[in-house]
Parts: structure tokens; C-alpha cells; sequence
């Protein structure tokens, strides 16, 4: 049937049309049905609200994520059908009773992921099936091929593509301005893109906002590119392997992430931005996401595995992840940790320093930029000449922004120790906890500053961290939390 | 803080609030964060929608689901408040990685459950959790403890409260109004109360709306029952273990039926029904829910000893559910059956009469009011001496309506064999499926009525089954799943 477009300023977080009582009940649709809208050559799966008053039996009013993704104007006519339950439904159930799964399926689960025709709690029962069954070689391939598959994908004419990823779940660590920093300034062609924080204090994205946008569309990016020959954007709004977005919105919920999922979510998006040569850092430890070397060693097997397969040259690196990297934890704080490095300010974090350089070398020696050995003099001479700092500031004024370092919040508490002590532990988590209850990420200024690490020294009264905060409350909160939680011990 | 509620005509499907995109910035509120609503002693979690035109800042809009659980008036102030994860995420996780689960912890996840704070996709995490790692007979036990606590109590002044309950699956199978009908007639106290269908052709409830109401409230059923002695309604608005209703909404989305819900989910709705003495029907075989005896056995065996821990007398009964049972299927035809018994027509459904009686026999005789051996004897007597009938007319009237033989609709479409042959199977899923497209239960007179049934030969040109429906198009569409999907072979 066709009906009219009823405009609202409505935002769901999910794709809701609503119709009327009257005619819902004539066509047989159901509260919470789905319904698949049509406009030429576009379509989208909703779920079904009903109203007596909102909406006339001529009418359907849709939510903002419908009007976005559809483009409708007033009054506009939409095809609207009711749309069976998906046949996706029967593969999870397959997936969930411990089957394997043909690649005809796994497209059939990820396109229905995309379309929005399967609800997050059927995506629940998906991720809830890979995470108790797993996943064999086969359906991992065939999982990154669909996500790789689900979206745009990036056509960069340069021969070779330099990327960088790391799994992520350390405080602090962040490597990649850097890193991009100093290959782009060997000339090599790195079109980063990053993530928002789910559960970390940060991620690259809110840390390079802090000094420009982040958020461009594709063609946005790819003049930045070609101008420039690397970027610091947020990968979000790009459209590369989309499902991978809805899955981690539903993994996020409980917290889960299984190994299957974690190879084809990184990987889908590698092969849709049309990356070449890729460093992947796992870093294992005590609070680390991967908590000893032999998992950190098997999970990187299966990422060279899946990269040479995609015809990729893909390196992983087992680093140390038992205590945060760099002092600052939180977008402000990240980036001024950056600038000092980029600047070799007396004080900069010396281990995000040689994090970064060792990670440079290897995507230098990987992508033949710099001869085997030779990576880390390269990457060294850029930063210290001053070449990498020229670059960066290049890249971020491209985006739009500018270079400055950030002054932090009056809004603070210094952390002093109550006895002499030698630190054995900094936990991760609990660090990125903290950092988050005084505001990070939203809060751009709030967050941990680090003054000491694992192995130092302390006498009782000296200062072991400051805490940042944009409001007196979460301060609060965040204190609150230190002394429960005993982050540091 | 407080808001303004303001009245909307809008069905969500789920308790659903919208706030000004100003306000929720302001106190950082994101979409779909979760919110507590207060109103002097009741509370319920909602999802978060926003706009800038639907409510202004001091406003708070909400759907149907909250006005109805909160009984709110325009304008009237609510207390707004936002929520953090709730604690059970927690413990969905253990679940799912395996982990057995306390009592608090399964307290804190029905509680959520009912409460709204947990989203369908955690559920369906708890489920998928539930169903890949099954459950102690500890937690089994917590599980249906939780769960009958999670909503109202039934105390009627009987010391015998007599119930019985199928598992389902079974085409037809309608003996729950034969059974209640001549046990009430001995004096029996049984206070019925029956589900609508989920997957099936009808639920007990979609049978008997055809002569009466079924929707009670509690104080009204309880009136019923204490006049008449039985009664025979839905149960789904009286509240009695409000967690269930909750948890099969997300177990149908993929059809997941977990051993320990099942059994939680049954004997949670006795408990709070304040049953005493209960029958189970457990039908087995080809095309059933329980494929084997072997299974249906140790099903049995679980809630025999689940009875025994909560002082219940429970007898459960393996019965033939190789294919269906009784001629019609969907609501008017299987009222038409059960009247045909109750009236001793010639032309009544033999095996639905005698399955009903010897599963009253069973009843009389757990319950005490009919020595061992000489159920079958009472029951048979207050079938033929119309006594059963008569009881029948009075809760059926008590419910405000009246016994009357259904007529059914003229759309329908006889089907006859091609061949002559020997019937060797009947499968209950297909023959509710093809009920279900011919529009039942929705569409009452609905469904399908079998002339025939296993061991039965047939000569070619023989009729078999007639398909009824209210519609062309529904009709076509069940000869087209009839042709493709053979039911009976």
C-alpha cells in the first residue's frame, strides 16, 4: 500500500514508523511488526508503532533514522508492505545450536543486520551463538567477506595503503596520531580512520577531535587524502562494513566480544578501506583484553591468516599491556601527551614515545618504506627533525582545526600516597573507569593524569595522579570510585 | 528532576519516554539510555526517544505501555530519572559464559526483567545463556521461585485447588474445557486460566473467547470461581508471574524454548495460581515438542520433583502426540468439538474425548475424588449424564456468554486425495501452520478440519480435510502451503 509521509522531529535510535489503529488492524499488522518502506531504489525494515491521533489511515509517520535514511520529504507517497519474519532467523537459530554455517547464510544474517530487519535482540541471539559455538576458519572468512561487503568501499589509487590497528583496551596507548604523523611524513599514503570510545576512556577519534572535526564524508575524506596523504577521521559516518556498527552496539550491551567477530570486524573494515599493509597491535598483560601471550600469539595468527587469504600484508605485534601507555588518559590530556612527543618536549611520556616509534618502524620495514632493520632510525629521524610534528599539523589543519595544546580544568584532585610504596600494578580497566566517572570521553578535558608506573618508587605524601573533571560532582564520583576500586596498588 | 507528562496516543510495543533534545543534552541523557519513572510507589524503566517539537523542556512525553503501568494524568508531574546498566548484566554475562548463578543473582535478573530495566536483547542474551548452558536443579528451582514472586499471588480458600497444564505443540488437542468442565462438576475447584496462542492455530483462551469473554481482572475471576467453582479464562492480564509473559515475548523471536525456562515458566504460573494438584500433559512424538519418550520421561521426572519441592502434588503424563488430536483446528472448530462431546453427539471427535477423559480421570483421582482406579468411571458418568454440560453452561455464562454451535465460513476449500492410500503421518507444525495462513486465531472462524487421521485408508477422490477461512487471498495462501509442504503422508 501506498502512504503518506508524515514528518516529526522524532529520534528513535532505531528505524519506527507508526500507523494508524484503524488501518493497522485492517491490513493485519501488528504492534512491533515489521514493515519495509520503499522508496525507488531504496528501501528500509522498521518495526511498527500504532497511534490513534498521530497519524491519519492515510498516513505514516516515521522516526529520524527512517527520514535519514530514506531522504523524505512531506507528503511524500512510500510504498509500505508488511515483511515476514526474516529467514536470517533460522541460520542463528543453526548458529546458536552449535552449526556451521555456509557462506549463503552468514550473507543472509549480515544483510538482514544491515537492512535493519533483524531486531537487536535477534542480533543478540547471533553474537550470544558465535560466542558460545565459535566460528571455524571458513565461516570467519566468509563473516569478514559479508561485513567487508555490507558497505561503500574505499578506492584510493595509490598501490599501497598504510594502516594501523590496535585491539585495543589499554588506557591511554595512544599510538596512532603519532604513527600516522611520522609515515605520512616519509611519504607514505595513510588514510586513518578510528573509533569512538565504547567502554575505553577514549578513542582516537574523540582525542584527534579535541583539535578539528573528525566527522567527513567520503569524498571529504578522499580530497583530504590526495592533498595531504594521510587523515585522522572518525570512521563512523564513512559507511565502511555497517554491520559491524550494529553488531558492536549489541555486543556492548553485555560486554561480549567474541574472537570470530573481533577478526571479521577489524578485518571487514581493513578490506573495505582498501587497506594494503597493515600493523596490528595486540597488546597482553594483567587488565588487558587479551590477558597472557599464548592468546595474544593464537589471535594473531588468525589475523595474518585472514590477511593473506585477502591478499593483505598484515604483521601483528604482541606489545606489553599490564599498565596504561603514556600519562594522560582522556581526549585532552591524549592529545597534549601527543604534542609533547611530536614537539620532544622534555617531558613527554617516554613509553608512548618508543610504543610509537617501534610501531612506525615495523609499518616503515612492512610497506618497504625504510629496508629491514632500518625502520626505526627512519621513523626517529622524522619525529626528531621535526618532519612528523610538520605533518601532523598539516593533516589536522586540513580537517579544519588547528594545533594547540589544551589547558586543563580547574576542577580537579591530586592523588598523594598515604605510604612508601613501589607500584606493582595499574589496572587498565579500573584507570579507564576512573577517567570515564569524571567525564571522559564527552567531557573532552576530563580525565587521569599519570605521574608514575608500574616499578616506581613512591614516599609517602608524593603526588601519584591528578584527576580532571568539568564538574564538581563527577569529581566526586570519580574519587569515590578510586577509593573503592584501588586502582593502583 | 520533575517533568510535565504529556498525553500521547502512541502504542510502542514497550514502556517508551520522549524528552527535548535540550533537556537530555543538559543532564546527558543519550537515545536509548535508560530512565526510571517514579509516581508515588510505582516506578517503571523506560527507553529514551528525543525531539526538539513533541514536548517542550519541562516535559516529558510517554506511550501507552507507561500510561497504563503508571496510570498518569496530562500535566501531571513525574519524577525523571536516569539509570545506570543494571547489576544483572552482570550476572547474564556469568550466565552465558557458563557460570552457575545464585539465588540474589537470579532475583536481580527477573526483577530487571519485569521491571523493564533490561532490554530485549539482554534477555535475549539470558535466554541464549539459559539455553547453551542450561541450569542446575538448584537454579531451576530459584529460577521458578523468582519468577512466581515476580507478580501476584492467587489465594483462593480451597485446600484442594485443582489444575492441569499441556506442554503444547499438539494440532487440536483442545481438552482443557472438557477437563475443567466435568471436574468442576464433581466439585472441584478450578480456577483455569489458559495462554492464547504464540506459534499455535489457537490457545485455550483463543478457543473459549468464541462463546465468552476471557480477560478478568483478578477480583472479578475470583468472583466467577467462588460461585461457580471453575472458570475458565486468559491468564495473561491477572499478573500472576509477569516475568514469563515477558521472556516468552523474546524466546518466540527465534523460537528458543530452553529446558529450565519451560519448566520454570509452567510451574512459576501454578505456584502463583495456588494450584495444589496438577496434571501435566506431556505428548510425545513425531512432529511434537518432545520427539521421544525417553525425553518426555525425564522432562516429566523434573516436574514431578519441582512439584515436590514446593509442596504441590504434580502427575505428569506421557501422551500419543504423533499427530493431531480431535477434527477441527482453530478456535470455532474446536469449540464445535468440544461441544459435540459435551452434547454426546454421534458424529463427536472419539480420540479428543478420550484423551480428555482419561486425563480427568488422572485429575479425580490425584486430587482424591475419585479412589485410585475409579476416575475414568466418574468421569465417563458426569460426561454422559450431561452434568459436565451443564457445568459448562454456567462458567460460560458466569463470563458472560453463551453455548452456541459455531457456523463456519462459506470461504473454504475441500481437499481430496489424488490416490488411494494408508494415512502414515499427520504433522501437528505444518497442520497449525496451514490453520495460521487460513487466519486463525486472529481471524476466529479460521482453520482446518480433518476428516481423517493415521492408519486411516483412503480411497482416491476421498475427502480429507476441509480448509476454512475469511478471506480469499488467506485461503490461497494455505492451499499454496498445503501443495508445498505435504502435512499428511
Amino acid at each position: 500500500m501506498n502512504l503518506k509521509v508524515k514528518l516529526m522531529n522524532w529520534s528513535a535510535g532505531r528505524p519506527v514508523a507508526v500507523l494508524s489503529r484503524k488501518l493497522a488492524s485492517r491490513v493485519n499488522i501488528h504492534i512491533n511488526d515489521r514493515v519495509v518502506l520503499e522508496k525507488v531504489g531504496r528501501k528500509i525494515v522498521c518495526v511498527t508503532d500504532l497511534s490513534d491521533t498521530m497519524v491519519r489511515d492515510d498516513e505514516i509517520a516515521v522516526s529520524s533514522e527512517v527520514l535519514e535514511e530514506l531522504r523524505l520529504a512531506e507528503n511524500e507517497l512510500l510504498k509500505v508492505e508488511p515483511t515476514a519474519k526474516p529467514q536470517s532467523i533460522y541460520y542463528i537459530h543453526k548458529k546458536l545450536s552449535g552449526e556451521q554455517l555456509t557462506k549463503e547464510e552468514i550473507n543472509s544474517i549480515i544483510e538482514d543486520i544491515v537492512s535493519n530487519a533483524l531486531t537487536q535482540a535477534e542480533v543478540a541471539y547471533f553474537v550470544s551463538g558465535v560466542f558460545n559455538k565459535g566460528m571455524t576458519k571458513e565461516e570467519t572468512i566468509d563473516l569478514t567477506e559479508s561485513m567487508a561487503d555490507s558497505g561503500i568501499k574505499s578506492n584510493f589509487s595509490s598501490p599501497i595503503i598504510a594502516d594501523k590497528h590496535s585491539i585495543g583496551g589499554i588506557a591511554g596507548n595512544r599510538t596512532t596520531p603519532i604513527i600516522v604523523a611520522i609515515c605520512a611524513s616519509t611519504g607514505l599514503i595513510m588514510p586513518k580512520t578510528s573509533s569512538r570510545a565504547i567502554t575505553a576512556a577514549a578513542g582516537t577519534a574523540d582525542v584527534v577531535e579535541v583539535l578539528c572535526p573528525v566527522d567527513f564524508s567520503y569524498e571529504k575524506l578522499k580530497q583530504i587524502v590526495e592533498k595531504i596523504g594521510a587523515c585522522l577521521a572518525w570512521g563512523g559516518s564513512l559507511g565502511l562494513a555497517p554491520a559491524d556498527d550494529k553488531l558492536i552496539q549489541v555486543e556492548r550491551l553485555l560486554n561480549v566480544d567474541p574472537e570470530p567477530q573481533l577478526l571479521a570486524s577489524i578485518m571487514s573494515k581493513k578490506i573495505a578501506a582498501g587497506s594494503t599493509h597493515i600493523i596490528i597491535d595486540i597488546p597482553y598483560g594483567f587488565s588487558a583484553k587479551v590477558e597472557t601471550k599464548e592468546e595474544a600469539k593464537s589471535l594473531g595468527k588468525k589475523f595474518e591468516e585472514l590477511g593473506e587469504y585477502f591478499n593483505m600484508k598484515v604483521k601483528t605485534l604482541l606489545t606489553d599491556g599490564s599498565q596504561p601507555i603514556g600519562n594522560g588518559i582522556g581526549p585532552c590530556l591524549e592529545i597534549n601527551d601527543i604534542l609533547k612527543i611530536l614537539h620532544q618536549k622534555k617531558d613527554r611520556p617516554k613509553d608512548l614515545e618508543k610504543k610509537s616509534l617501534f610501531l612506525t618502524a615495523q609499518l616503515l620495514e612492512l610497506t618497504g618504506k625504510a629496508k629491514k632493520g632500518r625502520g626505526l632510525i627512519l621513523a626517529t629521524q622524522m619525529l626528531k627533525s621535526g618532519k612528523a610534528l610538520h605533518k601532523f599539523k598539516e593533516i589536522i589543519e586540513a580537517q579544519g582545526g588547528k594545533v594547540i595544546e589544551q589547558k586543563l580544568p580547574k576542577i580537579n584532585r591530586d592523588v598523594f600516597t598515604d605510604k612508601n610504596f613501589k607500584i606493582k600494578f595499574i589496572d587498565n580497566k579500573k584507570i579507564n573507569e576512573l577517567a570515564r566517572l569524571a567525564g571522559s570521553p564527552a567531557d573532552k578535558k576530563a580525565g587521569v593524569y599519570l605521574y608514575k608506573k608500574r616499578g616506581d618508587k613512591l614516599k609517602k605524601g608524593e603526588k601519584i595522579m591528578t584527576i580532571y573533571s568539568e564538574s564538581n560532582e563527577k569529581l566526586k564520583n570519580a574519587w569515590e570510585y578510586y577509593i573503592s576500586s584501588k586502582p593502583i596498588g
